[in-house]
């Protein structure tokens, strides 16, 4: 894959989740994968026999050939293994990484050339996800460096957003709201029905059509129950079921009193 | 429609979001509906032309000719539209309710034959439910007019439950936690972004993948993000940047604890 008619070389720092999927992604999208490192060799060696580059597990091996390399790593290491990496690498590489949580600027004492390659989705090994459909959030300060990734992520999806670094942090804020604490609305829910031997299978049709109402509706105008209700008798009758689970009790009665102040 | 070999005649109280799409549901797969009341005539008046029925305003006009009444009015007045209706209808009718909050046994000092049909799914004027996927929760103390609701629901549906009281009070405080609360969080979310003048629509991806995940796959097991990860320096800053909404630093704070506390 060429980029500004220049053969386009990426390595990609981390072989965990995103690293693994999104680096066979770009393979698969015509680009040469130059390393691949992980600082677990097994790692590293499997994602790079997957698009056919070298595994390292070494940072001190990182090559300076690489246009473009994506940082893949825990939040918490981005720093460290950019400033491993700032002994080695030149204003040839561009530099990114795909933390929702991590500024941009995390570069800059590190870096000429760095932005954020950040693929809005949540990745597992055991399934294959379908790029077309994730939002990539990019963003660099410099725009000729804004044009590569844009061109490097439409290659990979049709939603490609320019987020900056204030835009991003709460983007990840709202993630964690529509994504952590809603999948632990459905652990909550699963655990109570447990209790009764009825399986999470018979509240699917309605979490499915709770999440398709809010793709063409405002979900402030689509909500319902005891709690916008103001129906004290059904959310007291809620309660005491729950008094099994003082801590679901709680969180019952914060998020009740948090919709009807919304709903006045 | 025939139900044990007679024509089968139902009158729904009640024309809300329930009794419209179930009366229409209900004539398309061939029941006779023979009245529809509502307190408020135009309601009844545009359901009962939709399912070639009588429409009225009164309770005391019901007939006591109905082999099956269905109360779908607000639960607050299930109890006294049954007081009222004891005094016309006979052993002739089963009648149930369609709520998921109230016990069958708010009918017990009013009929002999009784029960639930609780369809679980929210339903709104404009959208048309895909009637075959809505789970019914059916319950009756009687045998026979057990099977008589399973044999209505089935014809409506694939997925026929049969649920006691118990566990549908249950079931109802799981839905409210995986829908009513979910579909708050999707309101915090879209609020945060558009702060920062971001759709809410970069974010649907991860929140239909977040849906999909737990249809194959326990959503303890599913569970990520800074929470999970006791991500400090996260949590931390997520809480800063929310400092404009103390009610939901308040929701983050309690929610971060409570996937903590079972994620030990």
């Amino acid at each position: 894959m060429k980029i500004e008619n220049e053969e386009f070389k990426i390595t990609l720092i981390g072989a965990g989740r995103v690293g693994f999927h999104l680096g066979k992604q770009l393979k698969k999208a015509g680009f040469d994968i130059l390393q691949v490192f992980s600082r677990n060799l097994n790692n590293s060696n499997k994602l790079a026999s997957l698009v056919d580059s070298e595994a390292i597990n070494q940072l001190s091996e990182v090559s300076p050939e690489a246009d473009l390399v994506i940082i893949a790593v825990a939040d918490s290491a981005i720093s460290s293994v950019s400033r491993k990496l700032s002994e080695i690498l030149t204003e040839k590489s561009l530099i990114v990484h795909t933390s929702g949580a991590t500024p941009s600027m995390v570069f800059q004492n590190y870096f000429k050339r760095f932005g954020v390659f950040y693929p809005l989705q949540t990745f597992s090994f055991e399934k294959e996800p379908d790029f077309s459909e994730v939002p990539f959030c990019i963003y660099s300060d410099r725009p000729k460096d804004l044009k590569i990734l844009k061109e490097i992520a439409s290659s990979l999806s049709e939603k490609v957003f320019v987020i900056n670094d204030t835009q991003r942090a709460r983007l990840h804020v709202a993630a964690v709201f529509v994504n952590n604490f809603t999948n632990h609305m459905y652990f909550i829910g699963k655990k109570i029905l447990n209790e009764e031997n009825i399986s999470l299978d018979v509240l699917m049709p309605l979490i499915e059509e709770t999440t398709q109402k809010i793709k063409k509706n405002d979900p402030f105008l689509m909500q319902t129950g005891p709690a916008i209700r103001r129906d004290q008798e059904t959310i007291k009758s809620h309660l005491e079921m729950l008094e099994k689970h003082p801590d679901f009790q709680e969180l019952y009665q914060l998020l009740t009193k948090n919709i009807q102040q919304y709903h006045l």
